[in-house]
């Protein structure tokens, strides 16, 4: 990866605002350090008041007023907020929800992604667009529509969704057998005859078979995908030298952002730390610790997840202040919006963007704060994005390297588990994410890959939920010469999600050796006891025959294998209980001669070549000697990290 | 307020009972000591057995009858059931609810208040009942439909309520562009050329505008009010003379009672204790321990509420004994049913009506309970209502006055946060019933108004929930001289509901000096500790800028002002936790000089004039002697009131 | 009842498996120890590719495969999964759901039962498969679709629905006027003047009339019963000999099992020990405590109403290891499969046929394990099946004998509470069941009888929940001389869902001397504490009138009568607490001389003739000597059993 000089930046929505503050915005925008701008979003009804008719003028001078005050621009197409007059001519371009209601105009992204008539109709406004401004020196990056799938808009039960889910499975099967045997359709007298005898999978009587559904979902992130290259395809060929780039969202999973990074230049993704601890915090306790922070791993582990998409990266949308949207919304502590902000560069983003210059008094989002308050006084966070800006033209330039630890991150193998959980509370997401956090607590700096990632390089390569496995993988997997670390349920179905021949977990059994005869899940608080007492099984059980080569390093108490290796390779049978994954890993770590410390539950670190970067998540000061080294230099903060505090150091050991 | 001399009334359905029945009836109602009978509600099915086929031989007998007897009778139009060849004729008049589905024949209440074609036919059978009743000797009162709104049937989806949602918007905005400005709708593109492009605001993506929604309330509260003038303009032009009345219900929100009220000579509700304890108690241990009794403040705050709607108010349904419809129905103690009578007497009724003389053996309500049961054996009740119209004879008549303390309800404030709440447990209603019961506790009369109503004459006024504050209202409340106590969120909205420009309180800076920077919203059990250690705030904080004029009498322990004080008008930056509540209102009080008591836990009394009512709601019986001055009379009861004891009082000292 | 010698099964697709397996299947079937293998359950699509195009060379030769090995088959309707061309040329053949969505294609179950041309394909479907194999000396028995009302298929909301509810209460009442006396339609405006006005009784405003519902669910449950007698006519006539049998489930209570029964020879079900107690038990710690065993009363109580149904049943699918469909899957203890079939046998079943011969790696049940491995290997349930064919064989013959006390089950009954529960917790089939457990865990055999069934010869009848009591059944009861117990609610409506004229327990007055003045729900928690201060009522307490004869033999602790005994039949006038209801039943055992035990906890036994069956559903070895005599002979097992264990002794005392 290249060394990069990390900057700041902004959203903005200049037609929202009276042209006559514009002048003013970009001066004082320019005064914080910020240098580049978003623009232009949801602006399509100014754009094109109807159809054919075009207002571009009060956009060439936003435009031109903010590049005169030097600020660089990212234009947006604005294809997430059809007009009405569009919605008017194309009732059925929106999408149905799972029980068959149009999801109507009122608000935004009313839009089904698989209808090509829409397809269209983003073709043009987006050519409009980049033939107007692909060549404007200010505007330096573009923006693809924005959040996708956000509010649930990815899967659509649409008639184009129906249409397009059989022209694809035509495509893939070629013939209505194919499907029938690769789905088992025999099951219950499910099969066609007939390519356009498949229904979507919503509405039946019972669950559909997991077959059909998980097409569904491939064919469904397809579209996202599909939607998304209808647009970088021309913005490709008119705005040369510019970067493409669109904003993920966090912990969304309904469609395959690996796969939609292919098209772009730059991943981004929007981060608001405390909308996301209310909506997936662990506990309420949990919640209420961590309050006025935001969860101390969820960040760090989006920024490497979307770090893993697209070795370039931004954050596009930076939480500010309180939001609107979460059940509830308390201020960040002070100073939380720069330690977000430092956090996010010590993690390889190029550019952290603010969610918005300023607060709109009206419509949706007015109780969302922002740089500045409605009435353009300042807010908090305006002062902490100056204080990032200063702070950053004192360091030095450093490098992402390649981490020592990959975990592999596979979309599709959540939403297998999505559609047959088996156990209710058995989440793919929560599997990969509890052994980030438990990584990152012992300071570690994490690569989060697709299988499709090259594995060269790592020492360790973890595995907690993966599901679909390719003898490819198991071949890269082993050339790798990493330790391996594979979750339960690992390689337990074929691409057609069917129980692996040789049963799970399938190709696996070459590396590990062992053979799952029997799974089971476990209510909460139900638990398998292992030889050591204090270790336990939880969530998910795995009978295991085991061969020769397999060295069995857990049982259960009544003597069943629990944790297995295979030369490099460790299986877990079960979900472990945390201290027990932990001393797991930690054995794996200590193997490989990768040293650790131990952050405590509210500090956390992240490295980059030399420079360490330490912050505090919790409500109380802390000391963080314990992660700073004998002839470390301290360059921002100090030992003694308070609320919401960051400390950056030139480590003087590596 | 004028004195009235009170009396009972029942509920009496003659259809449903042979007719061989009706002169007992009427006889046993006389000597029970009932006055009043309420006829004809749901009878639309027998007067019109088919379209312009009438059939009004039956009620001119049941009318007879009743008269004969000596009854006063208050007849109802029968609109809230219309027939089944009605709505086979009009099969679009039913509400459609949020997801489209049409709300059908069946039960009751199937209409849509938009639909000008059954409001056509509601005219119509009005009219034949107001000519050929409306002269009748025996017929003093009229009662419109019934229960508007019960079973969420205010809010419709319907094309109805689509077509006059936009006329209503034509109306109120004269242009598209206008609308756009008042909604933001240039946020997310929302903008629309033509009124015929608004749609209903479900159904959208994620949630509508909120301009869009609270006018969507608006119009529908709008809907609520003309539907019942639909009749009562008909009614006055043929029953000169007579009451006429609606029978609202409790904690029902969705259309503004004030408003309805304007067109009615009394207000009147349906009282049933123990139904609304299970509906809406405040948690389970508090609905145990009240089983049988009912929430001690629900009734009342309801009493003084719909007496602010109209100074002339009745009891038009009085709980009698286990209902069906709550989630469990327990039997009221014995005495309860008389309890609640001189309670509803002691906040000004004129009537309390039982619900209803016979319990009927089919159909939904066979387990509702009655004074009489199925086998027209007595039951319980009947008894009781004896017992307190004997009592009534005895008792002084007695004047219901202004009261010193005002708290301010307002619809429309409470419909902006049901649409925003921004905290997902913050309840307006809530909020106010909150500092009712504060009040009440400490034995204080409390009037119930709304914004728009005269404040002259009160020494405190107080707004827990005033979210919509006019200049009109600060000026009123200021030349008012009473010491004012504003609740967090006050004036944080502009009628558009925009932020407003100068920030919140909007309007009221001018009497607070107080600007709010910032508004944080915060889950259970997270609180600000104040520089009182036991003071806390909780719901909800705000960070506000001072001016020079206000006095900061608490703060938070990090030094931000909590609850401040200007002149004689308090502000509370957050929602505080109850002891804290407490003392801000006390100290307000004891300012004025209001003395109070306190009552205890299930004590409640209140005053009438020299009348003092002193009822116990407790499950253990209470030594009262506290609330009863050396001089006073004992005219019911005695010093020691028992379970569900009543002690009303004549005070030597008032 | 007559004696059998029971025997196993299997179910088996051969269709899901290439032929070249079959003949390996069949061989190694007979080597384990099985007699019976059901087959062709969901085939249709194979026997009928499309319209009219038949292929029977696979099932002939799979019939012919089995039958050579030995193996008696049962043959199925596949009328359970009409294949996709059936439904594209019917499509409202579906069942609509209560919303009014069709229940569409793409699992299983996707018809209306009240769909006369879907009936129509089905006896086509069935006389085509009669008259092929009707009199295939292999062939032994037929079984009619596939778990009737599974995935809540019973009731539909279909036009076809509509018109059929229509017809049906045209045919019981007549006339419309009939109709809306027998319903109390004049109540909200509800009458009709022809049957063509009703509708069905979803998507009403508020609850419709509990009448015209339980109507509704009566039609319901007429439909299946005239589905499968259209099936059972048909193979009636083409398969002389041959037993006809559907397979219920568990808990499931949509359609009246006694009726349907009528037209079978076998009754059977589906026990899914651990899945049932994921979805049914009682409480988390419950859960947790029979985690692997399954509820210890569940599925006796099943064989037992079952038996009730119809004297000769089999268990026709027994769960085999985890399942796929709860929402955590555990592995029962190994031995809990042997467990299952030895007590099934001890009920009295015929047959017990586990599910299934081998897991299918694809579709929806991918997860549901079977006595075989997908990949062939003989799973753990095998080698137990192996083990009980072996005991049984060393077995001697014992004959099901009519039980001592019996309890009665009504469906209609639960129908009317499910309708009207009054309390939000009151479950007509918890309270049977409860009765059930208490009388099981004091070692008694019990016969689940509806109440249209021979009385005589018990001591002891027990009707825990029987709403609709009928003067024949007040006859029967008293001639059959036994102790009788009444729960609450008893005879507390008509047949037309009216109170009685003379108020409950109406037509029970005759036998109890007691009226019920007023009945009251209680919330949990909320209780009504009795003269004897450890006994208590909960959820539900009535207030009687008692005659001279009555003996009021428990009272509340303010007097009122909560336990009448009048002759021999006692009266619960609320639900007693679960020691109050045993101390009540232990003195009617007493006083007929019905001798008990106690099994503690974990251990049940059930008693055939002098064959005593011991099993132990608890988490620990237990030690059964206080259920075996002197002198009985142990034929299974010993005193000491183990975690899933078996005794079987011979009585010496019987």
């Amino acid at each position: 990866m290249t060394t990069i000089q990390p900057t700041l930046g902004v959203c903005y929505y200049p037609e929202h605002w009276p042209q006559e503050m514009w002048t003013d915005d970009a001066r004082r925008m320019v005064e914080t350090g910020i240098t580049h701008v978003r623009i232009a979003e949801f602006a399509w009804s100014r754009m094109e008041p109807a159809r054919d008719q075009f207002d571009f003028e009060w956009l060439d001078e936003a435009i031109e007023t903010l590049g005169q005050a030097g600020l660089k621009i990212t234009m947006c197409t604005p294809t997430a907020t059809p007009p009405k007059w569009l919605v008017d001519e194309m009732p059925d371009m929106v999408a149905l929800d799972g029980e068959g209601h149009p999801r109507g105009f009122g608000s935004r992204r009313h839009y089904c992604f698989s209808h090509l008539g829409y397809r269209r109709e983003c073709a043009r406004i987006t050519e409009i667009l980049a033939k107007r401004y692909g060549g404007n020196p200010h505007v330096v990056a573009w923006q693809t529509d924005n959040e996708y799938g956000c509010h649930d808009t990815t899967i659509s039960y649409s008639n184009a969704a129906r249409d397009g889910f059989r022209n694809w499975l035509a495509q893939k099967y070629q013939s209505p057998d194919a499907l029938n045997r690769a789905w088992g359709n025999i099951f219950w007298s499910m099969e066609v005859s007939d390519f356009s005898q498949i229904e979507l999978p919503n509405l039946t009587v019972t669950e559909a078979n997991p077959a059909h559904r998980l097409d569904f979902r491939r064919y469904t992130s397809d579209q996202v995908v599909a939607f998304n290259k209808n647009q970088t395809d021309i913005l490709r060929k008119y705005t040369k030298g510019r970067d493409i780039v669109h904003n993920f969202m966090g912990r969304y999973l309904d469609f395959d952002h690996h796969d939609v990074s292919q098209d772009l230049d730059v991943a981004s993704w929007d981060s608001y730390p405390l909308g996301f601890l209310e909506q997936f915090g662990k506990d309420n306790p949990w919640k209420a610790h961590y309050l006025r922070a935001g969860d101390p791993d969820f960040q760090a582990f989006h920024h490497d997840l979307y770090r893993g998409c697209k070795s370039r990266w931004w954050v596009m949308e930076q939480q500010p202040g309180p939001v609107n949207w979460a059940p509830w919304n308390p201020a960040p502590y002070e100073g939380m919006v720069r330690l977000w902000s430092h956090e996010a560069f010590a993690h390889g983003a190029e550019i952290v963007s603010y969610f918005r210059w300023r607060q709109p008094p009206f419509a949706q989002e007015q109780f969302h704060t922002a740089l500045n308050r409605p009435d353009n006084s300042p807010d908090i966070a305006l002062s902490e994005a100056a204080q990032v800006a200063h702070e950053l033209a004192g360091l030095p330039q450093a490098t992402t390297e390649q981490a020592k630890v990959a975990l592999i991150f596979d979309y599709p193998s959540i939403w297998a588990t999505e559609i047959q959980p088996q156990g209710a509370d058995y989440d793919g997401f929560n599997r990969i994410f509890e052994v980030y956090r438990l990584l990152r607590i012992l300071g570690l700096s994490i690569d989060v890959i697709p299988p499709s990632a090259s594995l060269e390089g790592y020492k360790v390569i973890i595995a907690p939920h993966l599901i679909f496995i390719s003898e490819d993988f198991v071949t890269r997997a082993k050339a790798s010469g990493a330790s391996l670390l594979f979750g339960p349920r690992s390689g337990s179905r074929t691409l057609d999600h069917q129980i692996p021949p040789n049963l799970p977990p399938g190709n696996l059994q070459n590396l590990l050796n062992v053979k799952v005869l029997r799974a089971e899940s476990l209510r909460p608080r139900s638990m398998i006891t292992l030889d050591h007492h204090r270790d336990k099984m939880q969530l998910w059980f795995e009978h295991l025959e085991t061969g020769d080569t397999v060295e069995i390093i857990r049982t259960t108490n009544d003597d069943r294998p629990a944790i297995t290796r295979t030369g490099k390779a460790t299986y877990l049978a079960g979900w472990p209980f945390s201290e027990t994954l932990k001393r797991t890993i930690q054995a794996i770590l200590k193997y490989e001669g990768i040293e650790t410390v131990s952050t405590g539950s509210d500090l956390r670190i992240r490295d980059r070549g030399n420079l360490r970067t330490i912050v505090n998540y919790g409500p109380k000061p802390r000391d963080a000697s314990g992660l700073i080294s004998e002839g470390d230099e301290i360059l921002v903060g100090s030992r003694e990290i308070g609320i919401a505090g960051v400390t950056i150091v030139r480590r003087n050991t590596v």
